[in-house]
């Protein structure tokens, strides 16, 4: 048995699958569910084993198919921008493809080069630029899937509108493989990016940052693309780390990265530059940097996206993809931040996240087991009545199953419980996930920390 | 009986309900709702009656529920942009409500006054700036709505990110009321848009469109807000209807009008003119006209938008909302032009269309019943081998039901029957629309034919 295939990225203890398939089309993903079906035998499906909820860690006994020979690129118009691909293929193999046609995919995580555009799918992946092109849902104009009975649904569709009845593509987004496995996908392309405009800004105190993004988004519209903050804490931990000076002083609170692109031919510099200058005189921010070269931009985005080297400096780490609106983030992380120093006082608690998308991450470490679940407790339990959720992007899988119901009512889930029941009454398909009782490898195993985004 | 509730605009005839109710709040829809169940009542939803597709069409002896006053805008958060709002609240309410708060709501369509955001939600309403904010699922976060066993399921999120398991948005949005009946919503708001700069141009080659319309897309990005094609011989009809002088000689065969707007402080007047300039010297365009006023502005709209009363000239009338991928329009509109024109010599046959998003019209008349059905065979039969849809905007309804299966395989249909079954398995909520086989008010009735866009 191969390695690679019993461990993901979310450090969930992996049960022995009883085979491992990796299947080159659809008829191929057909027949053997069709097998499962004969055989009751339960099934996890993976994508490119980036997840990090647990969704593609199998349990004992399944049979595990994996899609990662089914990477073709089929088609794309480079006319209308439309692309058609076997799921497979990884994101950065769609966006190069993409790319070669004049085109742009808009969806970019720093997982690009493993994770998959069907595991993007059926995480409904987010990313760095969703403030401007929306998630993975946004991306995706028609699907392809097998049901859990093995029947194909086809729904290739490439329109922009299609006002014919129930759409298919919404029971397989976001679902994490719960209600199909899918095979094949239509991508919408965008056109690509104008020049980019980067600035780094520190702001004194946190409640000035939605009233900051607000006037942003006001001023730029859709040329804002990405407006991501870090803690000092962050900040400072990260500099060292990444070997990148920090644009502004790291002892201030609360840093930006902020970046905006204007139309394809035109930079979006001097909008940009006259939103952040009336910014600081009305008292938002304090300090701002503008990178006047690629290397400044590559260099203010490596800070940002050092997560990886974080995590590993503070392992064992928790490292939580909460959301909710912009009004209760300040007030939730000082509740949580006071709460969790309580807690776990040797760890550091560091926050950051991509306010646009009302993404907040947390990340605590060191901590034991005992310390992470400690730290899913209070974090989970402080979004009561914030109208937050417990995932805003990585999904549920296993690890946030226990939480679901903190976020979701109970006619939410109810509603879900009906959809799987619809859809794979015998349970097979990801068997144990987002909400059902399963027990199967359900526990996290914190040995080996990896390193999440 | 109140007569307003027995007719939309779709011209299916409509059968006599038993009772009529307008409920003020969500627990009333529910209370009624659990009382058709005990009773084993049939229900149609109705919003404002503005729908093309019959679906708010009653059955003979059906519970009519209507949400007119169930009109109220809740709550509006200024600082992010996002309403809670009660479903029956009109597209203009919704607008002026934002607009009052310094932001805009984006979907809009010549129904405004009288269609509510509920009925947007269920018909997934396009509109004429899809191509830069998509469709109304684009703009809803959450959603609340009563089950058909009156059960309330709340998911009024308002976050852009959440990725906890099975969306209930996407039960709801674009399902015409089959699978619950949407009694609240939250909305995203957009920043206003900036200055509009709007150009009339010509072709004489459909051919050329396409390749215009990617060239636009590709340098102004998403300052691109319209892309309005109409035949000449719409064109012809219209002005004289309408009063406008047209832009550009009406005996071109083509006209596109275009329409693009910057950030919310920028005019895209250069990138736009700079880009028609070439589109003119490569040959794409003969002429271009460009609005220098707002009147100006005003005008070409009114000629865009006086389907009505060429509806009203030529009633009755046919009048189909398909869509297809660019490349296959023209052969398409080749084919089918030529078949109607020997089917139905002595009516008119005209198309128009938003390009960006597929969607192609057709409006045919005066043709008679039997024409009428002449013109839906032809029309809908010559999509096939070709991507495309028998509703690209105003839904299945009642009238569309036995073309379904002409651009919806048989596993989407079987997949849409197995959701209904497993959400309404008593065919309680809209009973006879989209695919089942319920014969109740199926026949369009083309006595009275009304204006739709
Ligand atoms: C360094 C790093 C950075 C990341 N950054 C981000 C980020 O910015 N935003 C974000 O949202 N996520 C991020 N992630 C998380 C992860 O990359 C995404 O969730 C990604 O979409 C998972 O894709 P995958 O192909 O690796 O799926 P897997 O991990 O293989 O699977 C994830 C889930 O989807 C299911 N699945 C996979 N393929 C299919 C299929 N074809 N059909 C049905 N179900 C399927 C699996 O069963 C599992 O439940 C990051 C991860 C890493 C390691
Ligand atoms: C002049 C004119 C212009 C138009 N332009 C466009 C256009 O550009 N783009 C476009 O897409 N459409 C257009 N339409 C069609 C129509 O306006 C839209 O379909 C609109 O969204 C319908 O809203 P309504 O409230 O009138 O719904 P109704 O006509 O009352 O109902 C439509 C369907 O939705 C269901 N429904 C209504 N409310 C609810 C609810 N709260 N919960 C569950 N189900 C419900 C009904 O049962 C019915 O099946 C136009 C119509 C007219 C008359």
């Amino acid at each position: 048995m191969d390695a690679r295939f019993l461990n993901d990225w979310s450090g969930v203890a992996a049960g022995t699958p009883s085979e491992v398939h990796r299947p080159t089309n659809t008829d191929e993903v057909a027949a053997i569910v069709r097998r499962c079906q004969v055989q009751n035998q339960r099934i996890t499906v993976q994508g490119g084993m980036t997840g990090l909820a647990g969704g593609a860690v199998p349990g004992d006994g399944d049979v595990v198919i994996n899609l990662e020979r089914m990477n073709r690129v089929e088609e794309v118009d480079a006319l209308e921008g439309v692309m058609l691909v076997q799921a497979g293929a990884t994101l950065q193999q769609v966006q190069e493809a993409a790319a070669q046609h004049g085109w742009m995919f808009p969806l970019d995580l720093g997982a690009r080069g493993s994770c998959q555009v069907g595991g993007n799918a059926a995480t409904n992946a987010g990313g760095i630029r969703v403030i401007r092109y929306g998630t993975m849902r946004d991306a995706v104009l028609g699907v392809e899937a097998v049901l859990a009975d093995g029947t194909v649904v086809s729904s290739l569709s490439r329109l922009v509108k299609n006002s014919t009845g129930f759409d298919p593509r919404f029971l397989f987004i976001g679902t994490e493989g719960t209600l199909g496995i899918i095979t094949r996908l239509t991508l919408r392309l965008q056109p690509p990016m104008g020049e980019l405009s980067t600035a780094w800004v520190t702001a004194s105190r946190f409640e000035a940052l939605p009233e900051l993004l607000r006037g942003l988004k006001l001023r730029l519209g859709p040329s804002l693309c990405a407006f991501e903050f870090m803690s000092g804490a962050f900040v400072s931990l990260a500099a060292p780390l990444s070997g990148q000076e920090p644009p502004a002083a790291a002892s201030m609170p609360w840093h930006v990265l902020i970046e905006a692109s204007g139309a394809p031919n035109r930079s979006a510099d001097e909008e940009l530059h006259a939103a952040l200058a009336d910014a600081m005189e009305a008292g938002h921010i304090d300090d701002c940097a503008l990178a006047s070269t690629i290397a400044h931009r590559q260099a203010f985005w490596r800070l940002r996206e050092s997560i990886p080297e974080v995590l590993t400096h503070l392992k064992p780490t928790a490292a939580l993809d909460i959301g909710m609106p912009w009004t209760q983030t300040a007030d939730y992380m000082k509740e949580v931040g006071a709460a969790l120093a309580l807690a776990q006082p040797d760890a550091q608690h560091l926050f950051l996240g991509h306010l646009g998308d009302h993404n907040l991450h947390l990340i605590s470490g060191p901590v034991d087991a005992q310390g992470l679940h400690a730290v899913d407790e209070i974090a989970y339990r402080a979004l009561r009545g914030r109208h937050g959720t417990i995932s805003a992007e990585h999904g549920v899988g296993r690890l946030k199953k226990p939480y679901l119901h903190m976020t979701r009512s109970p006619g939410e889930i109810e509603l879900m419980r009906r959809l799987k029941q619809a859809m794979d009454p015998a349970q097979r398909l990801n068997p144990g996930r987002i909400f059902d009782d399963d027990k199967n490898g359900d526990t996290r195993c914190n040995a080996e920390p990896r390193s999440p985004p």
